[in-house]
């Protein structure tokens, strides 16, 4: 049997189209909102359409950010030629909640995924490198996922990087803090080998 | 770090507000969005406002529905004098799938739940006893959930229902098939061993 409404059924649709949600959790998610109040499923509708109008992205770092310059950018305190490249916003909240990072941002949008039909012209490349002459830039962080396309990306943006007069440095890897060795895949292992550290370094936080 | 825009923040909000979705799932589904074409975000909003303002929910048994009476009410074919009590719609879905029940159904709306404050008033109990009634309604099914609540909605309506002619019936309890005994718990073996059946109906498909 179907939905006997096509207005569940497309708002079933539209919440299955989100990444990870299947048609029976879906279902639940229309149900409930259904049994909720209007103002509040009219606030819900609101949300959405008031972030796709509303929002914008900082002209410098393409970060959300409801000005011109986000706050980061903004800031005379972070401009210390130090650009710290990633994929999107939730990046940048997991290395602000760090606390270990002064510099600004650069928000690449994506990383490149020829199957996705993703190429460098897709991604904020370009405003990057116009930002390493316009600025005084020392240092590029390349802080990608360590998946297929964020090496493909890294490896693409150090090609670019290398003529240009700036130190190009990445995140480290290595064995997580609190993981035990045995549990470690190899890949890691073998880094952290390779690259080990004098002892001091594991005494900060 | 806070998310640097209050549209997103509100976005987000929203989004975990449903149940099941955390914060940081919703904000991943808020950055989906916000790379979606706007009228896609538009008809995403418009598909929840329309949900709650086209909606109808059937006269006789509270179904959803386009229309004042659902398809399985306004069918003659399903008006045996059988009606099946279930909490929702996606319990009908379940049921409708097994393509065993010819009867018509009764959408309670929920279960009785004192810790989330619903009582008997808050469901479909009255129009349930009117139905019974009014229609020539020999037989009433009982298939709610076998949680807490749902065993006291199910006393709570076999109390109402007992003064009245009707057969009370509920769903059959029992080791489901598939399963191995030595994995099945023992109170739904217990009632499995007491109701046991002829061999012959399980040759029924």
């Amino acid at each position: 049997m179907e939905i006997p409404s096509k207005y569940l059924t497309n708002a079933v649709d539209q919440l299955a189209s989100l990444p990870g949600i299947g048609r029976k959790t879906a279902l639940r998610l229309a149900l409930f909102l259904l049994k909720q109040k209007p103002e509040d499923v009219e606030a819900f509708s609101e949300a959405f359409t008031m972030l796709k109008k509303e929002v914008k992205f900082c002209k410098k770092c393409h970060n959300i950010s409801d000005s011109d310059l986000c706050s980061i950018c903004s800031s005379p305190k972070r401009a210390n030629g130090v650009i710290c490249v990633v994929e999107d916003l939730r990046d940048i909240l997991a290395i602000e909640n760090t606390q270990q990072f002064s510099g600004t941002y650069h928000v690449l949008g994506g990383n490149i995924s020829p199957l996705d039909g993703i190429g460098p012209n897709d991604l904020n490349i370009t405003s990057l490198l116009e930002r390493i002459s316009a600025e005084e830039i020392t240092e590029v962080v390349l802080a990608l996922s360590t998946t297929m396309e964020g090496d493909t990306t890294n490896f693409y943006l150090y090609k670019k990087l290398s003529p240009l007069n700036v130190k190009v440095t990445t995140l480290a890897r290595g064995v997580a803090i609190g993981d035990e060795l045995e549990y470690t895949d190899e890949i890691t292992l073998g880094r952290s080998i390779v690259n080990r550290l004098p002892y001091e370094s594991s005494l900060q936080r």
